[in-house]
């Protein structure tokens, strides 16, 4: 693979910012588009995203800062996709600049609503795009710790291991150690799922558990994942690597995590409705769990915690009930 | 097995307290031996424990109290230990009583410094106790969340099945769930090593490394935890079931377990010998990491996590460069 392939970033939140910010690293110039024309304008004349991760100072002149998708696409051979997956249907809409030999990273970390489908697998099937031509970029890794340089470790999956590698390289740096992986199916739906989990260990919180119940909840979670993850594509892995456990408990133990924050609030008592109302981020684990659930009715891994879940978020259930028979599930 | 086997707890700390809590569910009398004379005069005319969870009020009927160790052992068919390791040796000089054909229980989560090994392996070599009568308590749980009756999982561990089952019977009730295991000797290690991988994370945090970097710890230090243990006992095991990942994640994420407590001034520039002034509680850590190296020495499983505490706290090396060099190691 040529050395000189050239990169876009889709997004303009946090961890859009952070990958931005990873690149720029290591490249000289590259495409970034967000839809906000003023994050944009004020990214161009005072060097930081007003929005997200707003500490971070920009080289502006290693930035092809655009509102149109069509120009960052154009520009780049490696496009990065960061923005809520609730969202990527309405942009991809936006697109007339052929994907064609492009290679197309996601790192959104949920599931496309409108197909139920993980991003790979969307853009596979609804774009063409040949599986060697598509990866992921996965954590464990809050985009905050980046902005701090913190040292974070980041997994690159693709089944071609040339691009993986090249993707590693260009996002490492002193803060960044990245290694690659082929199994671009179960790191996203790892990534996918952790969101739920996350869910659920807010839920639990707000319920009043302690911090017992937690690690047992975490520790029935990775073997849930694992279990789920056998079902949707059967391969060597290991379960406990960084880019499965490590990126369940970045999420499921932070304060910070949006699901968690969605859960606490649904188990404190608020309506999943108002709950949502209240915040302004996109919880992804809310899409998540009903893909799942309903992509499991085919698979029917033993899932506990996933049905949980939906059955407080989509049926209505009360949340402390559900928890109750829960944790005669676990061990 | 008879119906009516008797409990002693030995111990006056707050793992015993939660103990001699959670039999008072179930038996109408327990021995509780502890040194304290202050401590048992407190209980027995206050009905609480005066130095640890004291909020939990003890039904006095129910509690044969001695400061007499042969007294508690006299009493018991079943005698679970709950102090310090540090500290076995010294209790045990004080035994006249025999522990022939009593089933003991291990609920001390460290290595005898004077022999550097698990407590079970302990009572088998030291005092003859066939393994059929050994038996081990492990979490994940903190003895505070006892004390709140928030809902906590337990393991309880002994090769006679039925011997496992009485103890995990007696010790159930609506906030406790406990099952059964016949891995005495994997549980118990889970349970020391834990301590050694919250050294770790205490460092990590003391030295400034953030969440991302704790993730990736803890990923690393189950795969190092499943190595060490299946070469000193290989068997089949889930290292992900609660007994192990549980535990390890209930004590590797508490910003009040006293291991990481240590770890964490350490990490923040404390000698080994300032920061064990400062806590007056022991660090069970502190004596597993060098028991755990030494034996590591014959087993040779790859533990960089272990090697790089055994550095710090025993070698005088300093932590920052120490742990510089684990991040190569680590993925």
């Amino acid at each position: 693979m040529e050395n000189n392939k050239k990169f876009a970033v889709i997004g303009g939140g946090s961890w859009a910012t952070a990958i931005a910010k990873m690149l720029c690293e290591n490249q000289q110039k590259i495409a970034w588009y967000m839809r906000s024309t003023y994050a944009l304008e004020h990214l161009k004349h005072q060097k930081h995203n007003p929005n997200y991760l707003s500490s971070v100072a920009f080289d502006i002149n290693k930035l092809q800062l655009t509102n149109d998708i069509n120009e960052a696409i154009k520009f780049a051979d490696i496009v990065i996709f960061a923005i809520p997956s609730a969202f990527l249907s309405a942009e991809l809409e936006k697109m007339t600049e052929s994907l064609e030999g492009k290679i197309v990273f996601s790192a959104i970390k949920g599931i496309v609503p409108e197909t139920s489908l993980i991003v790979g697998e969307h853009f596979h099937t609804q774009f063409n795009i040949p599986y060697e031509n598509i990866g992921v970029i996965t954590g464990p890794c809050h985009a905050e710790e980046v902005a701090l340089e913190r040292l974070s470790y980041l997994t690159i999956a693709c089944s071609d291991e040339e691009k993986a590698k090249y993707v590693a390289q260009n996002v490492s740096s002193y803060y960044i150690k990245a290694k690659t992986s082929d199994d671009i199916v179960g790191t996203e739906y790892a990534a996918v799922l952790k969101n739920i989990y996350s869910i659920a260990a807010g839920i639990a919180h707000g319920l009043g558990y302690g911090d017992n119940f937690q690690a047992v909840l975490m520790s029935n979670a990775i073997r849930e994942m694992k279990k789920f993850i056998k079902k949707v594509h059967k391969m060597k892995r290991n379960i406990n690597d960084s880019a499965y456990l490590g990126d369940l408990l970045v999420t499921g133990y932070s304060v910070f995590s949006r699901n968690r924050m969605f859960g606490n609030m649904i188990g404190k008592g608020y309506t999943v409705k108002s709950a949502q109302m209240e915040m302004s981020m996109v919880a992804e684990g809310y899409y998540a769990v009903k893909s799942a659930y309903n992509l499991n009715l085919e698979y029917k891994a033993k899932t506990p915690i996933i049905n949980a879940v939906y059955q407080i978020l989509y049926e209505g259930k009360d949340a402390k009930s559900v928890f109750n028979k829960l944790t005669e599930k676990l061990d």
